[in-house]
């Protein structure tokens, strides 16, 4: 290993080779589930660099686990236990390479943090839609590897629908150099998409061409109290034909969920917290391409609709960008008022729209039934069919033993009614290291062989991010 | 041999093994470029039937031939010649399963005409927005296993846009359902991205769930002469400024391509042909969620601003949906009005659509240059950066004879201007068995050797239209 260590040293300079001190940044994932031992984290600061890591690994027999800012939620960018394998970090790849405003695209570096992948494009008045909650410390090339979503995903798709091209290393080391940047290129098999969203298990995405949208000209948020969940999906319903593309953002918040941030972020005033006829709050983003008077109007018109369905029992549009802000400050508060609140079982699931409110009656019930005292943390993109089905503990338990007790019990209760409803246990968190037994257990056979397949096709020593999505 | 054809019949039944008779229909491509010669035609009539179907070939060692509605342009579902190959017709699946309107989803069977699964949709009350030239013949099986393109994709995306999921039959027949019908599922490898536009050679994609859209409240078309191709790229950045996601259509046509429209359909008015000083001619169209008063005042403050930009000259709107026809029939005309003037040669290519004028500059004049009294049939998808840049014969010479002497030349001519200007020789026609030397010369040898390894490790035993694609 010595050995290795050298060649690394020699290939990216001594610096960015960090195999002493408290690499603790590198080893722990983010939700602090599991920590590794690296045998050192390497920081290459090119393209080529990142090739002669990887070629270096592959020749040594040595594992390797990519790492953008380690900001993933399924323990896929640590290294295991073992002290044998080698973080690749992509921090310092984070030049913005071209921008190219007549072909609406935007050519970046693996490790660019995704707020300064946005500002690039506002600086050319274009807009990058991806968005999401650690946006200002996650990377493009981590969003891609694992095919992040977000809440925008209504109208502008996954991290998948917006990249056009990729620059990847490949486990033998090798460059593919795929950032063409077209909108329509049919020669040969979409190695691209195959490598968004494998978690850095078939190679190494060092670059990317992503797609840039025109800015609109308004954006407006109104917050609505619906009657139920089904109401909550008629909402939408009526949101897609009133406002079309306009619709930009479709968010679902249980009524409990609310309350946990009511109750610790006294500061914020959440909309409607004193009826207590409302199960479920919505947050709706109408992004408009005229002017912010055409995008009230549009509004207007949807929610009166909405009101005579029923659909809709109270609503507000914000009347400034301010108290836009506010309200979306509140749906992204929820995850820190429940980590406030104690320790949970997060899911992150999706099922078919049309089916989410019978999921929801289902489970809400089973759970009941099963674990006395239960409360369910139920929000999350509703216009994208996912929820984060989260559980927390029973008011006044022993929340470490709860989870200790219960934490596989529920996972299960949840994952099969998820299935039951057609659904997938992972919507944009990935597998990771954590859900590999689900991928196992939901995946049906003939598409783990073709998996398995494939890893063993792209990466047959099998170096790549060892263990994570599927076993090893 | 006649141990397979019998299991076959037993399988599907014997109506449905074609063997004898004239095959012509299953064994020549839709430009008549090949004829091949088919051991049989079997048309299995269910997904299960499907599967045996492939079961009996693969222990056969006989390769199958997937074909949809055979309107490919790149001679990818005939048989070859050897008369070995089993033609596995989808066109008995054709049933459209079920269409889910809360969940903007319809699950159809891969036999489905495209046209057929636009009216599924319609009738629901929304919009299948997949839409091109041969849409009432051609299958959706077809259009996802080339990852058909047409006249939406600049704000549908491509057919692969268009497909949340599949049931593929694999080269084992086995059968994959993955039918979920989910906008969010990163449960392990995008196996649904590598199926649709492999044509058939990776599996048989059986049926697929697409994404449905709300209606458009209006549809608008104008038709607008431009100055230059870099007037036309900056109209389309004017257009997704001013329309954002409702501007559904951008395609170019030069004045030659027109011409011959006037000349062979004198029964159609091409707008603007009388005026000399225009080079091309562009359709927009406006899709609007509102109204059609909207449509109308969001186009006009579009072509105002084009106007004094410079980069229209002038410009009608459509005043009824007769007229909108009129101006789409004359740009669809351009092919049939190509085929009237003669024999020609076709090509189907991407550039960035920023580099399209130096493009266009560049290869007209070389083209000039090699090829003393050449015509260009210049038109497109602009708004993908996709032209059908088609050579017409000089005017007067045996079409014939030209063809045989310069095609291949033509083709190599264009082919390394695409690659200079970093584009693609097959941008929405797929490979096939047409273009597999350029998909070798033009594919880096990385990105060559992935596909190889992907086709051995999904196809082991080479059944699957081998030799479509990548080279058997």
């Amino acid at each position: 290993m010595t050995n290795l260590l050298d060649t690394l040293r020699a290939t990216v300079g001594p610096a960015h080779v960090l195999a002493e001190g408290d690499l603790t940044a590198w080893e722990q994932d983010w939700r602090r589930r599991a920590r590794g031992k690296a045998l050192a984290v390497v920081r290459p600061g090119s393209t080529a660099e990142v090739a002669a890591v990887v070629r270096a690994c592959a020749q040594a027999g040595t594992s390797i686990v990519p790492q953008g800012g380690n900001t993933g939620l399924s323990v896929g960018s640590t290294p295991d236990a073992s002290g044998t394998q080698v973080v690749l970090s992509l921090a310092r790849l984070n030049a913005v390479r071209a921008i190219d405003k007549d072909n609406l695209t935007l050519t970046v570096e693996a490790g660019c943090i995704l707020q300064n992948v946005q500002a690039a494009a506002a600086q050319a008045g274009l807009l990058f839609p991806l968005s999401l909650a650690a946006e200002g410390s996650c990377t493009i090339g981590g969003n891609l590897g694992t095919n992040a979503g977000g809440t925008q995903v209504v109208r502008y798709g996954n991290a998948r629908e917006l990249c056009l091209g990729l620059e990847v290393v490949t486990p033998q080391g090798e460059v593919w150099h795929g950032l063409k940047g077209l909108r329509k290129d049919n020669t040969g098999y979409d190695l691209r998409d195959l490598f968004i969203g494998s978690e850095g298990t078939l190679g190494v995405i060092t670059a990317a061409t992503l797609k840039l949208f025109p800015q609109p000209a308004a954006s407006l948020t109104a917050w609505a109290a619906v009657p139920s969940m089904e109401a909550a999906v008629r909402l939408l319903g009526l949101a897609h034909q009133h406002l079309g593309a306009g619709l930009t953002g479709f968010e679902v918040m249980g009524r409990f969920a609310l309350s946990l941030v009511a109750k610790h972020m006294p500061q914020l005033r959440v909309p409607f917290m004193e009826r207590e006829d409302v199960p479920y709050c919505v947050l709706l983003e109408n992004a408009d391409s005229e002017s912010e008077a055409h995008a009230r109007a549009r509004f207007e018109a949807l929610l009166e609709t909405a009101f005579e369905d029923g659909c809709v029992q109270d609503a507000v549009v914000a009347e400034s960008l301010a108290q836009a802000h506010g309200l979306w400050h509140i749906r992204e508060s929820i995850p820190l008022a429940q980590a406030e609140e104690g320790l949970n079982i997060k899911h992150d699931i999706s099922v078919p729209i049309s089916r989410i409110p019978a999921f929801c009656e289902y489970t809400d019930a089973l759970l009941a039934r099963e674990i006395p005292g239960v409360r369910l943390v139920n929000f999350g993109h509703l216009g994208d069919g996912n929820l984060h089905y989260n559980v927390q503990t029973p008011e006044g338990s022993d929340a470490r033993a709860f989870l200790r007790d219960q934490e596989t019990h529920v996972n299960h209760l949840v994952y099969e009614a998820v299935a039951r409803f057609g659904g997938a246990f992972s919507a944009e968190h990935g597998v990771g290291g954590l859900k590999v037994a689900e991928l196992e257990k939901y995946q049906p056979p003939v598409a783990l062989g073709m998996m398995r397949a494939i890893k063993q096709a792209l990466d047959p020593q099998g170096i790549m991010n060892p263990g994570r999505v599927l076993r090893r």
